[in-house]
């Protein structure tokens, strides 16, 4: 065949868990495979990853996985596709740091294979000769891809911005790209997460000045959180820290890796006796100290939150004086946690700084012009907008349209959606086996069933009654008083009347002939259907209700 | 004693559920009482209501309650209260009609004494000497109120803004606020709902204008969705139908009752031929319809999400050339909820026009530099910021300190706190005996047992497995085979080895002399402490374990 094949099986339509397969002839690469955190519906789900059954189908073909940068939406699904799929990984340098670690803290025997590319290099897989170029994001060592295939060039943006002054030199390579675009490209894939922002993203610079400003008027501690994999942020607050001739601990598990991670490979750049452990800077005056910690989302077990609720397991303590900047804005589902823990440190007496105040931190994805800079460089054929909900790929779809790109050549695809392209033409046709997503639920990873997802909304909004009963098989009744339990319905012990009277009505069910004499799967619904009816009435709740009759 | 408290029983602290205090001698007066929708947190919760124990206490001193205005948050608790504490309540004409409306729908049968006050009307009520002024809020007929006590003159701001440009001519009057404070003010009471936002709030003028462009700009239907209590936005859209030609249908229960209520009372003004119900419409060419519906919150049952989903029971379908206007912003908790709606739009292959892309909508509450004119206008000897989470709380604070009011002035209040003010000085004296707050859950009124709210998160996280078997009391074996029931927990019929061998397990727990010849509880916990740590080995989850152990 002479046809490309686009078949994103992550990211597009639900933000996260990203995953793109380009297929010509007997190659197939994939870009990326990331984790999604769960939305508020899937209870007791850990995360969701991809469904690789296409990939699993064309197992042959695939010549390997290339990783565009270290979040976990990019990589957090490696530790399940390596293990049904042996393939070679290819990144950058610190990039392949995040994933060594993420597959040893994932407790993952298997050595895969994981290829260290420069962040301007090239490999060919098969078909497919990919050269990396750099963009700037919220993590070091990120690129998008200039993808020669027979049918032309693919560019694909990974997660990038435009910002002309960032704080690690790592800006977006606006002069590959421009000539990508001068010698034809075939197709953008481009980052959509931001598509909703009008205007430009605001640099980092931005956010230097105000922890400059904030730090020069603090007169106690500064406690800064952030992502733990914002390194450019943390080096930012080093070199404030340094600037004002402050010392800097870092408390929180997660942060100390990525820093160390950060340090051995050269990402970061600590002046001698700035950074120093929390215990050496005690005896330092409060103005000349910086915390830095995670806790940026509120995650119940992090340092600030336990900092915020006064934890008798933390280490720090808000005293008077004390400035807490929230340098990281909330990820969609995780404002409340945030807000609460911002209340709690003003309760404790902080001086709070947040996104809606000031400037302390901005975003690693483009905003709308930076979005329609990307495509005027490129200047693709075909536009295919990735990473995105439905209205962000609609959104940037429409921008598309108005920097000139056809509406025909514009394709929002979604999971599944085999888009195959021809020299002059494009067409989705079909859509790949996708049974839905894998839901990782402690060790079971696989389709997470639908039921047992209503079973569980159910069961958190009125809780559970159980009611259990022996019927002699040969008379056909009752034997010794039914049995009530319940969890999450009603207090219990101040509902015995209630209960009593439960095991009444259920008695009477039992001991009506109708009843005692029906098969037992007749009497489980009715039993459920006469008890159910008999709670509404009473408390207006309707539980779980699971019978269990024996027979002796 | 000459001493005058304000105990806030709702709203500060926590957003929502609105309830403020005021008692001087053997008088006291209640302002607002409203109630809270719940959190994520509080699973199966209704809503979530004020605890008025301190007001039941004191019963035969509460003199009524004043309503500031219409909105859940402010009226919601009215059925419960008025239950248990029969008094008068006052408020202006529209509030009422609203108040009635939700006792008739909340089947209040007690016919409550509902008195009507202009919005610049006085009341006497024992103590204070209440006179209400009109303030620009996101529903008619709002009113502050300017308190005269013993000891001196309260301000309590309602919910405002200033918008000297508003659709239906309800400005906040600076006018009585300026002379309040040149008389001199004890107490300022001011919303701090949006005291996290820099700069002045916009006008409404602001959105006629985008509706305007959107309406002239669109080739067929235009379809807009706003609270339906926002009769102001409901007299745009009219407005903005009368000048382009265009006829207006309401789709969706609570917005036909509003808007049957609002041109009852005159607070609505449609011209003729403008208004017809959705059949007479059909009709028409699509540029000659605007549809206003029910759904801005991504409410499940809502006339917009049943649009959104093709649901066979809407009467309207998305048609290409189709116009969404949300003219709304999500409440926190509910944003999921209104994207899903969105990206369901777009999907339908309408053009949605919503928050982040253009002024669809301004708020009803004042900014920052909104917050600081009131504080200067009223000049209070004593602040006490009210409605809002603790940051919010904190934040309007420091805005007081920045507009000259004395730190120690400033009383950063949470529900329960007793504030006692004198002439010159005032002090937190204790709480107000609080149990917390009250959930609503089916008919059931009351503290929500913190303990069932727990085993309900629980259940939401691996569902519930109930084991039974039966025990002969004289030798203590085991009778018959064991049985395992579940939900939420993994899907049963792909898990038949699982459940046998967990069978399995509790065969040999029952049949161990050490377990079966014990106590009843310890049997459970045996049991309980067995299975956890099977199923957890096994597939790595924790689900409620429910024994039931007869004896025979």
């Amino acid at each position: 065949m002479n046809k490309l094949r686009i078949v994103p099986l992550g990211g597009l339509g639900e933000i996260g868990k990203n995953m793109m397969i380009l297929e010509y002839g007997d190659d197939i690469v994939v870009i990326d495979a990331g984790l999604m955190f769960p939305n508020e519906e899937m209870l007791g789900v850990d995360f969701v990853i991809p469904d690789i059954s296409y990939l699993l189908q064309k197992q042959k073909k695939v010549r390997g996985i290339v990783i565009t940068h270290g979040h976990e939406d990019h990589i957090g699904a490696l530790p399940y596709v390596l293990s049904q799929l042996p393939v070679p990984v290819y990144s950058t340098r610190f990039t392949r740091e995040l994933i060594a670690l993420k597959l040893k803290n994932r407790g993952v025997k298997a050595e895969p294979e994981l290829r260290v590319i420069p962040s301007d290099g090239k490999i060919t897989l098969g078909n497919f000769g990919i050269r990396f170029f750099s963009v700037c994001h919220s993590i070091p060592d990120a690129v998008g891809l200039v993808i020669e295939t027979p049918l032309g060039v693919i560019v694909h943006s990974g997660d990038f911005k435009f910002d002309h002054t960032p704080v690690m030199g790592e800006v977006t390579d606006v002069g590959r790209l421009a000539s990508a675009g001068n010698n034809g490209v075939l197709l953008l894939f481009s980052d959509s997460t931001y598509a909703e922002l009008p205007g430009h993203g605001a640099s980092e610079a931005v956010v230097s000045e105000t922890l400059d400003n904030i730090v020069a008027g603090a007169s106690g501690r500064v406690i800064i959180t952030t992502f733990a994999s914002l390194v450019s942020r943390i080096q930012q607050v080093i070199d404030v820290a340094a600037k004002h001739e402050r010392r800097v601990a870092i408390i929180g598990r997660s942060m100390k890796e990525l820093v160390k991670a950060a340090m051995a490979t050269n990402y970061l750049h600590v002046p001698p006796d700035v950074m120093g452990r929390f215990e050496d800077l005690k005896g330092l005056p409060h103005n000349r100290v910086i915390l830095l910690t995670t806790g940026s989302q509120g995650e119940p077990t992090s340092a600030l939150v336990r900092i915020a609720n006064r934890d008798h397991r933390s280490q720090v303590h808000i005293v008077p004086g004390d400035t807490v900047v929230m340098s990281a804005t909330p990820i969609p589902g995780n404002e409340m946690l945030v807000n609460r823990t911002i209340d709690a440190l003003f309760r404790q007496g902080a001086r709070v700084i947040y996104d809606k105040m000031a400037q302390v931190h901005v975003h690693g994805h483009g905003s709308q012009e930076d979005l329609k800079l990307l495509l005027r460089l490129v200047k693709p054929k075909f536009f295919v907008p990735v990473h995105g909900e439905y209205r962000h790929l609609s959104l940037h779809a429409m921008l598309a349209q108005s920097v000139g790109v056809p509406k025909e050549n514009i394709f929002v695809l979604e999971d599944g959606d085999i888009l195959e392209l021809q020299k002059g033409s494009g067409k989705v046709e079909g859509k790949a086996p996708l049974g839905g997503d894998i839901y990782v639920n402690g060790s079971t990873t696989g389709k997470m069933d639908v039921a047992v997802l209503q079973e569980r909304k159910l069961l958190s909004q009125d809780g559970v009654v159980v009611v259990s009963a022996v019927i002699d098989s040969e008379s056909g009744r009752l034997q010794g008083k039914p049995c009530v339990k319940m969890k999450g319905f009603i207090a219990s012990h101040e509902n015995q009347a209630l209960i009593e009277r439960s095991q009444e009505v259920l008695s009477a069910v039992l001991n009506d002939k109708g009843g005692s004499y029906l098969e037992a799967d007749l009497i489980d619904a009715r039993v459920k259907e006469v008890l159910s009816r008999f709670f509404y009435q009473e408390v207006h709740r309707h539980p779980v209700i699971i019978p269990i009759i024996g027979r002796v």
